[in-house]
């Protein structure tokens, strides 16, 4: 297996992008493929011991940075390690690209200048997997489409039904409308138009509206919504997380005794800091386009890149790919 | 003044519902106006020391669950509790109506059979006062319209913001529309079609789109949405702050020593929930009806109903029904 990462994606670029991969090439054995600036790449291996690694380095004359306009840089640097790594999928030569960038770019390439849509997919969706006290829970589309019509939502959730048995290996996960209500006659009209829908699907748990906080407590293993909402929920979720990690540490660094008692709590805090971290997850694929693709967090550490390589190892492993031709192909006859 | 309180609003009812209207009747030295059954009232009422406060009973024959389906119980139960009420505040009797009741119920009986829209609104709006921690934010509307029109979210803005400049005491309050992103081109068509009827507002210091973070870092002191958006919002941030304060619950009490950090944060931990916690703020308005109306939570507890008769008190003291009447005159004029 061969798995391409983006060496131009993080907010720090290329160090742990480079520092990811060569973990990731040496804990799995699997080969790599580094796309980016040629020399800045190969200054940043020779900080590491590659030996015996299996890691190739392809050169790309173009980067596409965080405040670029993903549209425009799509069109305006066909030769960027985006371009370039995603070309890779195409062709054959790798089987997934892993990147921690520009997630609008990202897209656009993937769906309109390389690997394209999936036969049949009307629309792309990004995910997210959340975690939470139970486990995690697949959120879909997180970003991708602001306005979906109900047949697109019908599809991210055969999408994500796909992954998370093939990749994840649940075999029948439960799959959520987010809604502003789990009563009959809750939701807005796209949710009302898309419930007739979901009952029709053939295969697939649909298990009815849950609420944020369904979501975020285990009852549903997929959540599905157009992506402004999603992204609405994904982004107030980690406001208000911060928000109360932000508090407790102002009040606890507060006073001395309670000053005492942070230093206790200390390793409960990382605990429970690492059980949620989304750098420990890594990523989360972009589905509906022909190919493995799967994008982490633009603050991605090194750590966060060699999982973001694992979401690829994993998605290539379960076939997801060709689970998703088939299941569309399937829905639509 | 009179205020008006529901006695059978609260989950726990009428234990909270008539102790914080006590409280509020001593503190503040007002008229309350308890409604509800008699009987259940009257007896609750003798455990507390009334001595010299102006408490009436007024007695309605019906009350209406959280369980009850709005619609049906605001045509059904013509003399509920809420009906009875808010005819009080219709009629000139008192000046405002709080409740830790039913929201889809107090809604629906006072657009459509007690008090009605002021003229010119085209919707109206529920809000919540969301705390966080460098003041609080105004988000509007957090479920009463799931599907808006431009113009929808244009009054809401309006609304909102004589609501804050008149009762929260902020001059001039920013106004921002909740969105995937800062930058132009983001949004769903809603938002996009919104933007220009924004700029056009004369008076309302719009500042442009914020993401779901801003809004709770308090670059922004009224953030509109549509009422399906909203709920999404409001209960994201709910169920991660309940996520996150779960699992450093788990996580702390996990071990000896990190318990007895516990114990020594524990006053912190609860100075942290005090500044975030709802019942401090007791309830927020239903904006664009005809007299002032309260809404809490249905947990509350007596300091919450306590605080909602303050917000109504608030209410009634800056004027804001004549407020948004001529505001949104002006705006239509």
């Amino acid at each position: 297996m061969r798995i391409v990462v983006d060496a131009m994606g993080s907010d720090n670029y290329p160090g742990p992008d480079v520092a990811g991969a060569v973990m990731a090439a040496r804990e799995w054995d699997i080969g790599i493929v580094l796309v980016g600036d040629e020399a800045a790449i190969k200054q940043e291996l020779e900080k590491h011991n590659t030996h015996g690694l299996r890691i190739d380095v392809v050169h790309a004359s173009q980067s596409i940075g965080m405040t670029d306009k993903p549209t425009e840089s799509a069109k305006d640097k066909p030769d960027s390690s985006m371009h370039v790594g995603m070309r890779l999928v195409q062709t054959g030569e790798a089987d997934a690209f892993a990147t921690a960038g520009n997630t609008g770019a990202v897209l656009a390439i993937a769906t309109l200048y390389t690997l394209k849509r999936i036969r049949g997919v009307k629309r792309p969706a990004l995910t997210a997997i959340v975690p939470h006290l139970a486990g995690s829970v697949v959120a879909a589309d997180i970003g991708a489409n602001a306005d979906c019509k109900p047949e697109f939502l019908a599809q991210f959730a055969i999408m994500a039904h796909l992954y998370v048995r093939r990749v994840m290996g649940i075999e029948l996960p439960r799959v959520a409308l987010l809604s502003n209500g789990e009563e009959e006659g809750k939701g807005n009209q796209l949710i009302k138009d898309t419930i007739p829908l979901m009952g029709k699907l053939t295969g697939i748990n649909y298990i009815g509206n849950v609420e944020p906080k369904e979501a975020l407590r285990g009852e549903t293993d997929i959540v599905i919504h157009d992506g402004f909402t999603g992204n609405i929920f994904i982004k107030s979720v980690e406001a208000a997380a911060s928000l109360v990690s932000g508090l407790l540490k102002e009040e606890i660094t507060s006073g001395i005794v309670s000053s005492i008692g942070g230093l206790l709590t200390k390793p409960a805090f990382s605990r429970a800091s690492k059980r949620v971290d989304p750098f420990e997850i890594g990523g989360a694929p972009l589905l509906g386009v022909d190919g493995v693709v799967i994008i982490g967090h633009g603050r991605s550490n090194d750590v966060a890149i060699k999982n973001a390589v694992r979401q690829a190892k994993l998605a290539v492993e379960g076939e997801i790919i060709a689970a998703i031709r088939d299941g569309i192909a399937e829905a639509r006859s």
